[in-house]
């Protein structure tokens, strides 16, 4: 935690669109000098510019209908590794003393699982080596390296997040910053939303149930990972220089509103079984065999047999680009009677640490979506968020109706930016972009 | 040299059009999995696909005008990956076991000359580990690692075929085989000469003289380690299966002509100086300060001082970009009174083995340009060639008549292909496309 002699060490992230161009590499590359000219020193994880992530999957997928995973680690890691190489030759013409490291290099360390590799490690030796040469080190976002076969590994979509997390906590750094074309987190998608207000502060368990419910400002795992060992994230946007949104933890964040954010996803589907065969284990094995196949299911519902009198109803929701694979799943698996389908489900999500202590979120929730007329299919909850499954096309009446219900977009707690001129763009996808609340 | 029980091993190296697109790239890995059916252990050495390596040549030009080399060599290096990884997919969807390696995953040493490292070690543990359990490894080529601070290198343009030679050597195969855009090494540039002949074998001299002068087939360092190390190449085309050109010992060619080709370059330019100090040591200092600002300096003619009276006439050739940097080198000197340049300098040479025991061949050569009327301006042999340096316009004439003259385009040796219908497709560039001979 920076408490030796050394200058405070800051760890600055960039996603894909805050590279893509030479003019925003270069913005980014004045971004590090004004950091390591403030006296830090200076480690910044870089994502791969722009849509090269997206060719280089599409020239795999011309030669391959499924490309073998690890050499798609091998293809993948060299976005990051060219936007790093980059930045560096740009933070030199500054006249600074820069380094770029490959996720290798930079010593971390992986497990073997390809396209989704977990760090176990992190090994960083050369970046405080170089650190301590007065470098500023610039490492490839997204990477890793196998810690038995020595193989490129990467972290999965989004993945740089946590590269950048993840160093921010080997070396002892205070606070890692999150830069994306978005102005930080807020309480609704501003898309949707026009009144939703930036937050200053989120708590990590907040943070994650947004993540998991829609949110796309930050990967879930980096929000896990920063929980875990205490690095606080600051999400900002990398085209001004307004404060952003804090991500910390539930001892900072002290006044809580009872509802933070109203986070969605309009792109789920839910799978029915009808006739489950009503004995023990039935449901572990199906949802066994989907997790094998990588589907990852939300929200489940087991009915009692009502409808057809022969084994129960077993419902369950899985983004929609998995519908077809759970499919598949449960129909070899021959569990079931019947398989029915629905593509055109959303969820919406209220999330807040200040509803544990107020049981009657809940009802507020279900009231103000049926004086919408909005059904509500399934429920899922936590105790700090309320999700709801709805029709796909009844998403945006359902996030306005609920921001307005718990008056999210007033001030109910102090708002930094009261003018408003941090108001995101809504731009292309960047990589850390938001979607969502 | 492969005298043990297992198969016997091949390198095969494919450059830049040879993996251009899906198709190029797919009709690589067939032709790798073919050389696999015949029972060989294989190691495919890979290119930058097409225009890959000039793109991210430009992406460091719009960052910075002086791009550092040590970020030069990360950013060159993915190009190679990409194809790596691209084919080991093509492969396994072939049903064969593949793997991609970078040049530092190959061991592939090299000292730290940044952008133009040269190889000092190959420790290939790896290699031969993965074709111990009968993998097919693909090695990025053109890259390596360097030996004290472990950094990403690069070998310089070309680099990938002394990869692949390399890796011949350390791996005890025979044969490397060289695959281009070009159906082998001829007797002049076939744009320039249609009659021009594939030839069936060169010795290392030869084709170094060749790769000195013009001939752009293979990288002139890749030739010099092969006849070090005594590894013979096949220069052969990627879209045909007919035989290429041998490049093999002296020994191995028994039966020599007096003349085995004609090679040209028309990209030299000449500087002359006039009134240099006639005192020791002058010519040490020019020649040194133009090392030292990495310009190469082919033909260098000393005269006596006779025009001027106060001091001698030096000139020089260099490759017309290094021009303007060999003018500034020499005027920031101050050992010569006056600067002249002219870059519409050519060359042209004959290459032969045979003419070590022929003395009357520099006679032979002198005439048929004098019968053209083709000025010769500067004059460098070797005991293999004779090279030309003449006025540029001039040198497509040069080549036909010593062509001709030289009897290159009939049977002077046996030739394999008589029905010429391997004649080499003069496409776009390749990284070891053949310009001339």
């Amino acid at each position: 935690m920076a408490t030796d002699t050394r200058k405070e060490l800051v760890v600055m992230k960039f996603g894909g669109t805050s590279v893509a161009g030479a003019e925003q590499l270069k913005r980014a590359a004045r971004r590090i000098v004004a950091a390591r000219d403030a006296g830090h020193d200076v480690v910044a994880v870089l994502s791969a510019r722009g849509k090269t992530t997206d060719e280089l999957v599409e020239a795999a997928r011309e030669i391959s209908e499924c490309p073998d995973p690890r050499e798609m680690d091998m293809l993948l890691s060299t976005g990051e590794r060219i936007s790093c190489a980059l930045c560096a030759m740009a933070i030199k013409d500054l006249g600074h003393k820069a380094i770029s490291l490959t996720g290798s290099q930079a010593g971390i360390v992986t497990d073997s699982s390809h396209t989704k590799a977990r760090i176990i490690d992190v090994r960083a030796d050369r970046i405080r080596e170089a650190l301590s040469e007065d470098a500023i080190v610039l490492v490839a976002g997204f990477q890793g390296v196998s810690t038995e076969s020595r193989d490129v590994t990467t972290l999965g979509r989004g993945g740089s997040d946590t590269t950048a997390v993840a160093l921010a906590a080997a070396l002892g750094g205070d606070l890692c910053e999150i830069y994306t074309d978005v102005a930080g987190v807020f309480s609704a998608d501003p898309r949707i939303v026009p009144e939703a207000r930036k937050l200053p502060v989120v708590s990590y368990d907040e943070m994650l149930e947004m993540a998991a419910s829609g949110a796309k400002v930050l990967q879930l795992r980096s929000v896990e990972y920063a929980r875990n060992h205490e690095v606080r994230i600051h999400c900002r946007s990398s085209s001004d220089d307004g404060p952003g949104t804090l991500v910390v933890s539930e001892q900072e964040t002290l006044e809580r509103p009872l509802v933070t954010a109203v986070t969605h996803s309009s792109d789920e589907a839910r799978v029915t079984l009808t006739g489950v065969r009503d004995e023990p284990g039935v449901a572990g094995r199906i949802f066994g065999a989907l997790a094998e196949a990588n589907v990852n299911v939300d929200v489940i519902i087991q009915n009692e047999p009502v409808s057809h009198g022969d084994g129960a109803d077993l419902s369950f929701t899985v983004e929609g680009d998995d519908m077809a694979t759970a499919v598949d799943v449960i129909e070899g698996l021959g569990a079931a009677k019947g398989v029915e389908t629905n593509d055109e489900i959303g969820k919406v999500s209220i999330v807040g640490a200040g509803m544990r202590s107020h049981p009657g979120v809940a009802a507020k929730v279900f009231k103000t979506l049926g004086d919408e007329k909005i059904n509500i299919e399934m429920i899922s909850t936590s105790p700090i968020k309320i999700s709801c499954v709805i029709d796909a096309g009844r998403v945006p009446d359902a996030v306005k109706a609920l921001h307005a219900a718990f008056e999210l977009g007033e001030g109910a707690i102090h708002e930094e930016d009261p003018t408003g001129e941090h108001r995101p763009r809504v731009g292309p996808d960047d990589e850390g972009a938001q979607d969502a609340a």
